[in-house]
């Protein structure tokens, strides 16, 4: 099964802002088995929202819209979702609640305005998704066989969301596989040099694993990415083919990501062997490589 | 004139990596009058790279893609190009002059194999753009009225290759409006409060300048964009709007994006009324702000 993710505004595609909103929804989409196939930065522009939701629904399950919530003139996704859905605007009476809550918590004396009061209208076919932080609910839209998830762009309002609203509804609703994803990190060698030593083993990788080479300044990163029903037969398959590559690369690997970057490694190596101390300085240089 | 940016490769949609590429890219061609349309990232797969390519071209009049140009078998860029425009690959004299020359410097006594000197194919219809730092080529390819750029995804490849060769080529061909952003930064009042105190400046703003609202957590962000030909009519109402908004809000400007942070300006006030010394340390709490 397939997302497609949809940031809307023009922050990113100025240059003003990185997308660290998609990172996150990413992550957190994989973690329970469901892969993104797209990422669309687009514009504050009916015409172009209304296209780029066609072209989603054309080819994923799960279509995840972020930004263009607030309630200023330049926010038009919950008008553009209605134009999308031939549908209309209405006050879901729990938002507003919950947005004249937030009022009297904040601005204690000062009456709500009608375009705060406006937060709380949602198209007629939107599950409201509450926002605990925030006025712009979370929209869960459902359309043949796609659903359509809107939420606000500020970071933690959308992470709150996707964390305690989106994830258990999809996880609840889909019967998705398991994604798993292993990056062995390799220093010393080029890219190509590396492909060459791997090019038996790549051919011989199972259908349902993926290599992908990530080179940067000095390293390769390995990338093994697995999917499939059975998270136990993708974790032994993940890790027999990670022993292959021991045995094959085990004199350029120095570990794998997440886990210690290669001055931890060396320093541990030398703390061990009793040639430095815990508290020396390294520095090394580094090299190109390709 | 739009550009696009298609960024090729899975690390992004698994949420490995953030995407600063195409930050940087948006940014560069905004300072040279080029406005991104969309940027669309998608995966190392032959029909999503064609569908995207096609679906670029006929919005765009320059299309710059990143990434899929490493010498693996995950990278398919050159091939998909080829696939696209119905052409094939040639060796490129020049390229493998400075493909064996980075050999030469880097692997003295080591022959360079096949896959390397692959890296000198490039499409017939493709102008090369030299990479100074790495193997793969940058290329540019005309279409009908579109430009396609494609440049290694390795960071500091592709910045150089903007700046250096794809920058000054597009300035030479063609004639760019002139785009200017301005961000002024509010602090202590909700977005919709400030949209309401804004409301009659917003509606009579000059066509070629846009608004937008980006809040964040105790701060709202307005920037104004404007677009044209003559670039001291930009600076002058810009500059003109901005003293309107001082006039307007002034009691909740604290200054201009990419100037001072608020705890800067605090200091500097403080410091200026002797009320603090120079060395003082500031802390401040944040709240919610809608």
């Amino acid at each position: 099964m397939y997302a497609e993710i949809i940031t809307i505004g023009d922050e990113i595609l100025i240059g003003q802002i990185v997308d660290t909103n998609s990172v996150f929804i990413a992550k957190e989409l994989n973690k329970i088995g469901v892969s993104v196939y797209q990422i669309t930065s687009i514009q504050d522009d009916k015409e172009h929202i209304l296209n780029a939701l066609k072209e989603a629904q054309s080819r994923a399950q799960i279509v995840l819209i972020t930004g263009g919530l607030g309630p200023t003139k330049d926010d038009i996704t919950k008008h553009t979702l209605c134009d999308y859905f031939k549908d209309t605007l209405v006050e879901n009476k729990e938002v507003l609640k919950h947005v004249e809550g937030l009022f009297a918590k904040y601005y204690k004396d000062k009456p709500i305005s009608q375009i705060n009061k406006n937060q709380a209208l949602v198209p007629t076919r939107a599950e409201v998704l509450q926002n605990d932080f925030g006025t712009a609910p979370g929209m869960w839209l459902e359309d043949k066989e796609t659903v359509f998830i809107s939420l606000p762009g500020v970071p933690f309002e959308m992470k709150n969301l996707i964390t305690n609203k989106v994830v258990p509804k999809i996880v609840k609703q889909f019967k998705n596989p398991h994604i798993l994803h292993k990056t062995i990190v390799t220093y010393g060698i080029g890219e190509s040099a590396l492909a060459e030593r791997l090019e038996d083993w790549e051919i011989n990788l199972p259908d349902f694993v993926k290599l992908a080479y990530l080179p940067s300044l000095g390293k390769v990163r390995l990338r093994l990415s697995a999917k499939g029903r059975d998270k136990q037969v993708l974790i032994d398959t993940v890790d027999n083919e990670c022993a292959k590559l021991s045995g094959l690369i085990g004199d350029v690997i120095y570990g794998t990501e997440d886990e210690e970057t290669i001055e931890e490694v060396v320093a541990s190596l030398l703390i061990n062997k009793k040639i430095a101390q815990e508290t020396c300085n390294i520095s090394y240089a580094n090299k190109n490589f390709f």
